[in-house]
């Protein structure tokens, strides 16, 4: 479809269409009682027989005010494919356009909204913070129901993070970071509890790993994310494989998810086909779980109706999608999201940073001659192909992941423009932008390394003392 | 196919047929190694030259050695519905004979095993009791590997048992008890640990239930069937959504079941369609899970060798199919099985009690009055329509209810066969083989409800001293 308008009621969910005929009819009949101008009313009533064609269309039954769609296919909620060929799901994501994804035609596709400057600024009037650079940059981009999450900040209602990570390796790359360099921004301006799910069982399931390799990974990349130094008071970081055996709110949760979502759903949803294990498709729920405050008893004390806002990168919406679905037929509130891009790799943003091939990475635990070498050889650079030309032309800082990195780490406005324009006009060469990107990460990546080897030794004395009290009783 | 051997070997799993083809190969080797004569090896190459042909036509791939099977559609795994239109499955058991279903062929058709007399006779022998009524009956008709449960207690290798209950009603019929009377006969006999599962999270899922209520179920379930008289130290009785939130094994062991069964798989064992939630489609590794002694760390102390026995109904075998076929890759030992006969409705043999249709079934409930305006009202006759051509003819013990139900209750080999021959001849009434059961069943029930009480008013003493123990903390 090529109609933006269409495009973005095809993408929403059967839910999401029958509550929209619903406000629709609501307001058509408001408008007769008020008996608005004929126009208005005409005008109205032809949305809401759009609406109701659509909705028709999407669940093949007649809408029906009262009784909400239960059990459905979800046309328009499979993997994200636009019209040049992006490809957006949880596993992969692929775009032939060297800039990267297209990401205004995702949100319209996803049906999310995009983070405005209206946003912005109203979460810099609430918040009194100026707000991170990541959404001053668009890094942050797309977002669902954020202006509920700050009318409660506003009414001092409280509300939680979730973030989460699969630990599919031993050791992160700086892009597996931007969600948690967020939430950690998040959780110092609104001073609120923060939940971290590590899915080792997804990636045992996904992957050739056994269940304790996957639980050793969700160890070592805990030191790495706790490293990030979220409010030690107010953040529960736990493995899937772990807290689901002591939790008990978390598996209630999930069968009562798994009740509410059908295989065609997920068929529809995650493109899983009938040679997937069960473990695959089910495993939807329980991401999706975290979601609800009941999931965490000793955190919520049993509170039931606490809502949630999830920072993630936008292939993770379609958990979120499914879990916005689910939540009102469970008496739940559904979680807010704020969606970042995805983290180009050095050798460019076609594609997400792949943790499973070395040089598409800059990792965490990179050397600083490593991440030196790993730039000067590896970044994709927008810049012509001899100096003659580049001084002519200038550099092109859409494709150029180096100018892309520095946008992601470099806090500087004033410095980054600089870099920019510099770069653009041919003033700056290549070799020159890489080497302040070079200068952003080294420090940033040691600095990181020295509080992830002070969280070894803590977790280490603690085990330690924790040995010595047992043996004490 | 109306061949048996055919018919045998089209019931295998993939994997079973893959382990015939690789004994018969060996076989065929040895059989020339020691050069044997030559009819006797063409006989054996025949044989596996026809199990390959079936491997193929099951899996759709040619044998190859060293390499099992691993995903296919198991194609003769469907529910079972054999050729007089019985049908079997977890959830619905239809027949249309009133002598009830054809055992001999549902055991051809599972690929299970006959209990023999040589079977029976070895139990007697092994254990030093007398075999009981159940097997000596026929009730407990079939099994899976339970000349390897033999071997283990012969050789002192440890083994348990495991049985279970959906609760999806406060109240049990007699029926329920079968399994658990059988059980604890088992425990007894051999002086081993019993887990006893109540799915609540199934009937959660399959029913128009909460969770709260299903739990609520699970527990009520569980006092009728503590009043069984299991014993205490040798006894975990769990409900699935308790437990899975508190062992650290339990989970653990679900996921990697899940891994290793495609939605295929459960499409094809238990007719699981597009349209069923992901809960139940993901169940089935619930109930396959408590069959490995690692989801009981605090039972078996982290073994995982240790062999299961469980005894069920036939309608359970498609989940312990399932659960044998995925064991050795996950390295634990098959659970070996007893399937019991299905419990008659008191209209007649076509069907399973139900504890929906309060008049289908006695409950552990009932009075001794309700006990007996039940059998008298509802119970199907095997007797002629007047008492002179009852006299002349006699009645039918195949298809009679009572006479079905004291088989079941009556323990008293003699009486038994008594009241068999004086039905059979015409010399005892249907109103007196009916006053024999009324008077079987009456003091049973009595008893069963005097221990129910003294269970639950321990239950209360037990609650009430862990709330006095917290208050005093």
């Amino acid at each position: 479809m090529s109609n933006r308008q269409n495009c973005d009621s095809g993408s929403l969910s059967p839910l999401e269409l029958y509550e929209r005929v619903t406000t629709q009819g609501d307001k058509v009949r408001s408008l007769k009682a008020a008996e608005a101008p004929k126009d208005e009313i005409d005008t109205a009533v032809k949305l809401l027989l759009s609406l109701k064609l659509m909705y028709k269309a999407t669940t093949g039954q007649d809408y029906k005010a009262g009784s909400p769609p239960t059990d459905f296919t979800p046309i328009n909620n499979a993997p994200a494919i636009t019209e040049d060929d992006d490809f957006v799901d949880p596993w992969t994501v692929q775009t032939s356009s060297a800039k990267g994804v297209d990401y205004d035609k995702l949100i319209v596709r996803f049906g999310s909204s995009k983070i405005d400057k209206e946003l912005i600024s109203r979460i810099e009037r609430v918040t009194g913070q100026k707000p991170h650079h990541f959404l001053r940059r668009g890094i942050f981009f797309s977002h669902r129901d954020m202006n509920q999450i700050l009318d409660a900040y506003e009414n001092k209602k409280p509300f939680y993070l979730y973030t989460g990570r699969g630990p599919s390796s031993e050791a992160l790359h700086v892009g597996h970071l931007i969600p948690f360099i967020f939430t950690k921004w998040l959780q110092e301006v609104f001073d609120i509890p923060l939940v971290i799910q590590l899915t080792d069982d997804e990636k045992y399931l996904w992957k050739d790993l056994t269940v304790e390799k996957a639980y050793e990974y969700a160890i070592e990349n805990a030191k790495d994310i706790i490293a990030c130094g979220f409010d030690i008071n107010k953040t529960f970081i736990f493995s899937d494989l772990d807290y689901l055996g002591m939790s008990p709110g978390f598996y209630k949760n999930i069968v009562k998810i798994q009740k509410h979502v059908t295989f065609n759903q997920v068929k529809g949803i995650f493109g899983f086909t009938d040679s997937d294990c069960i473990g695959k498709i089910s495993f939807p729920a329980i991401q999706a779980a975290p979601s609800f405050s009941s999931t965490f008893p000793q955190i919520f004390k049993g509170k039931e109706d606490i809502q949630c806002l999830i920072p993630c990168a936008i292939d993770q919406d379609p958990y979120f999608r499914m879990t916005r679905d689910v939540a009102p037929r469970l008496g739940y509130p559904k979680p807010a999201l704020l969606h970042s891009v995805f983290f180009p790799a050095l050798q460019g943003a076609q594609t997400k940073m792949s943790a499973s091939d070395p040089n598409s990475s800059i990792f965490l635990t990179d050397t600083p001659k490593q991440i030196k070498t790993k730039i000067n050889k590896h970044a994709f650079s927008g810049g012509k192909d001899t100096i003659e030309e580049h001084r002519k032309y200038g550099g092109n800082c859409d494709v150029d992941v180096s100018y892309m990195y520095l946008t992601f780490f470099l806090e500087d406005d004033d410095k980054l423009e600089q870099l920019k324009q510099a770069y653009t006009s041919g003033a700056l060469l290549t070799g020159e932008l890489k080497k302040a990107l070079i200068e952003t990460l080294q420090p940033l990546i040691a600095a990181h390394q020295e509080r992830r080897k002070q969280v070894t030794n803590e977790m280490q004395a603690l085990a330690q003392a924790l040995i010595e009290e047992d043996h004490g009783e």
